[in-house]
């Protein structure tokens, strides 16, 4: 393609709010353009990308048997009543009313529609397994869209559903989907891991996250390189203590602690370390205050509260105002003795002796406490999990890396069949509900998450699985008859065994040069001076070597060096 | 791919208000499932016919420089207040407000977004000229959706959008594209027509219609077989009269006329011809009352009247009630004699002599009208063209065929640039507004045009071009081994070189043989009982011809029969 053709609007400064590194490659090197917040175009370069994306989704989901649909974006209101959602997904589900005051939703996902599309035609175990999946448009309401296309309000998913009689079924597509993520991401070029996302459930979904690895993230991921274990720190289980404290417990003493205001502090007063000394606090769990106590190094993790208390609602921290008419004190302050609500304790606290906790008075600590010394409601794994403790696989100490879901896996079971009606005849002739799977793929944040990988800070690096093009020729001078000669005979015989991108720009040499780094091609054929002697210079854009190459071994120089 | 794993719930009867014959076709083959109305999921069959479909397109776009974007369905109302588009495109427009209340657009098309999009970037003529284009799902909240996807509230659209810096490239790619679009629809296998959709128009924009002309379509075209003259009947010119009436005028004479309702009742009771009688009509342009009179066998043209007016809205007919006010008669008795309002006539009632007209009167007409009794503010070209007129190149007379709307290429000029502020610096350094032209192809559409001409009572007959599968292996007998092995062998090796459905389904054979003929792949290979004798039963699509054939020579049967 002609670059005078493209739209390519590079941009030399980028406004601040770009916050993600690939937000901002992707404004300076002319590939999107916001329309409103969170909603943008993709201009040629990205399109060209996404493409080549939606080809390897397309080809792996074929080979495992998928079939392609496209369903609509418009969504009726009531079949999201049927499944209960339409009240549930609150304010990120987008909704209109057509002329005739209709109500619908536009698509943030597709289980309504995808069940109500299947329910009328499977009647019989015998249709099943099926797997049906499409590449559409989404639309989520972020209440703060941002990361360009990491976060956006209207973004391109892969979203694919299989329907199946047993769990032996639904668990094989579910392991077929898992190798086809695997070699879709492998493909495209990431480096990423399946992460289990709800491992510590039980009898909960089977799922998995695929995480980008990335310099930043927007979630962290816990791994250990002993072994696959992998999991999103919300939901990275924490074993309990294998060692326990001996030393005798001593009676418990009120001290005074002015102006204490963090565990440090106190552990500094009291001359202690900071893992020797309690964190409480206190949450709100669908209306009703309990008390948690977890390590003063460790910080509670809301997903796992909400799961062991099987909320409704995200949980909150009680406020301030709340706290003082209960407790009469305020929130650093507070403690299980005398708690006035139920007490719930970190499985990290039973392995602990004499520590000090607030005393629900301002200004006073109490220490050397122990479990007996107050009423234990309940214990459970209530904390984020730390660098450097054992995995719950047992197989070594966690690392931290920061990571971009690309992707999840998810055993839905029956939910959706239960609810709506999905039914079919099983061997025995007994009406019984599909099982059923989801499985998508962020194809703009998996672009994204491509480009937090691949560049440096000229531009992008395109992988060759990815690129828009293989070869980007660069005329130095559109005014001399011989080079645009020698580099429109080039265009035209490259093209023929690679995609090429031309730049037949009236442009000085300085901007043709960053914008290429900024695009990023593989190669680089530079037609300049040496043209009359049939001479290019051709240039890697993963090296800084540059090399000499006669017009007639240029195609076996690119064969062996790129194709190879 | 394995028929198991589609999903094609194909349908042996359909819903009467199925009223298209593409709309019951792809019911009945089991291509398109509707959510709500206008609003249907594409099912595997026909996501793999628009595949290719989009194909063909981009090759044809990228072969005269148009280069692909992907624009979002949401825009920001501001932009559409910025074209005076949100009040003017009425309820036709899909319109929601966001979690901020912020109010928003659904796309049915993106002058509004590539403008904005442009605007910014270019500065120059050097940029120029420039296309764009883009294939999307596209929103028009129709009053009416009917005839399955020919009129549909959700619907894909391939649009483009050229710039240029003066009317000598504007008309250069115009015709590029109006170039690309026949080498489009010749390729999907349409017969077509573009169609003259402005021909009267002084000074208008310059735009055409493709029309593939079918059995029975929404807009009728006038065509003459004698030369390239094609026209939307709502636009196609009428020529003035070349012959005018001689006879001597005589003198107008009031006569009774009780219970005459209707040009055909009153030439009876004259002993005249119906052409020889006259029609008025009383119209309202933008609040206006004017009266229209026309020959008694010709109909009014609203379009051509609302051009001949320049008027704002669309042109209505005058109530009954406000005739009676202003006329003390019945709608029927109107005639220009004595008119209160401004009396135009169409051209061809100047070459008429002593015509019947009403009387303004009920139960009375005057006959032997001529124009000088009565004042004529204007002349026009008020009507339908007829079959067998003169078409307006001179050619020879028109004739109709009804036909389906699959694109339009259109001169935009102006229009968006200057309301919305897209200039460049010309060669001389002056800021003149971008040339643009607009371009569309109903994708959907498409789809059904080709429907609508290739099938047969059976089912559709998919051309080469856009089959989704070149050859339809069906295995007689999902029990028997030898039948199994041949079938599965066959769809191996057959798959390294076609797109195969292998219809594995535990079916009977009567079921598998009505279910291909509806999905129409174009080979049909049957593996039976000869299988076990290396035989096997090839038939094509479009033939009732069988052919026996020795599984070694099927390769090469295929080849010659179905490729060259």
């Amino acid at each position: 393609m002609r670059q005078t053709q493209m739209f390519i609007p590079t941009q030399r400064e980028v406004p601040s709010s770009a916050e993600s590194l690939s937000h901002r490659l992707m404004l300076r090197s002319g590939m999107i353009k916001q329309l409103a917040a969170g909603i943008y175009t993709y201009l040629p370069i990205t399109k060209l990308v996404l493409n080549n994306i939606e080809q390897i989704v397309r080809e792996e989901m074929s080979a495992i048997g998928g079939a392609e649909v496209l369903m609509p974006v418009m969504h009726p209101k009531e079949l999201w009543e049927e499944s209960g959602r339409w009240e549930k997904y609150g304010s990120e589900l987008m909704r209109m009313k057509d002329r005739h005051d209709r109500d619908f939703a536009l698509g943030p996902t597709h289980e309504e529609v995808i069940v109500s599309l299947v329910r009328d035609e499977l009647k019989s175990y015998k249709k099943l397994p099926l797997t049906l999946y499409q590449i559409q448009t989404k639309f989520r309401d972020e209440l703060r869209p941002r990361f360009g296309l990491l976060r956006g309000r209207e973004f391109i998913m892969k979203d694919a559903y299989s329907f199946h009689v047993d769990e032996e079924s639904l668990r094989k597509t579910y392991q077929d989907m898992y190798q086809a993520y695997t070699n879709i991401f492998t493909r495209v070029g990431l480096d990423f891991r399946a992460v289990e996302a709800d491992s510590g459930a039980i009898g909960g979904s089977h799922t998995h996250e695929f995480m980008a690895l990335s310099e930043i993230g927007e979630d962290t991921i816990a791994y250990t390189e002993n072994s696959d274990y992998a999991a999103n720190i919300e939901k990275a289980e924490c074993l309990k203590p294998t060692e326990f404290s001996t030393v005798e417990k001593k009676e418990v003493e009120k001290i005074e602690t002015p102006g204490v205001a963090s565990c440090q502090a106190l552990a500094d007063l009291i001359g202690i370390d900071l893992k020797e000394t309690t964190k409480t606090m206190v949450v709100k769990i669908d209306g009703e205050l309990v008390m948690i106590v977890i390590r003063g190094d460790h910080e509670l993790n809301d997903i796992k509260v909400k799961k062991y208390f099987d909320a409704q609602n995200d949980v909150e921290f009680a406020e301030e105002e709340e706290i003082l008419e209960i407790f009469n004190a305020h929130p650093g302050s507070l403690g299980p003795i005398n708690s006035p609500v139920k007490v719930y304790i970190d499985y990290q606290i039973e392995a602990m002796r004499n520590y000090p906790v607030g005393a629900n008075i301002d200004g006073y600590h109490y220490k050397n406490v122990n479990e007996s010394d107050f009423p234990v409601e309940g214990t459970g794994d209530f904390r984020f999990i730390t660098e450097g403790e054992v995995a719950p696989d047992g197989s070594g100490p966690v690392k931290f890396r920061e990571g971009i879901e690309v992707g999840q896996v998810f055993e839905l079971g029956t939910t959706y069949s239960e609810t709506m009606g999905l039914t079919v005849l099983d061997k025995n002739g007994r009406s019984t509900p599909v099982l059923m799977g989801c499985y998508g793929i962020g194809i703009s944040r998996t672009l994204s998450a491509i480009i937090e990988k691949y560049h440096d800070e000229n531009g992008i690096i395109w992988p060759k699985s990815v690129t828009p093009f293989d070869i980007h020729i660069i005329s130095m001078n559109s005014k001399k008859d011989e080079i645009v000669e020698v580099a429109e005979s080039l265009y035209t015989e490259l093209e023929k065994s690679y995609k090429v991108l031309y730049d037949d720009r009236d442009e000085r040499a300085g901007v043709k040069f960053a914008d290429s780094d900024l695009i990023g091609i593989p190669v680089r054929v530079v037609v300049g001076r040496g043209a009359s002697d049939g001479i290019v210079e051709v240039k890697f854009r993963n090296s800084e070597e540059k090399h000499e190459i006669k017009l007639e071994e240029l195609n076996s120089f690119i064969e062996e060096n790129y194709n190879a």
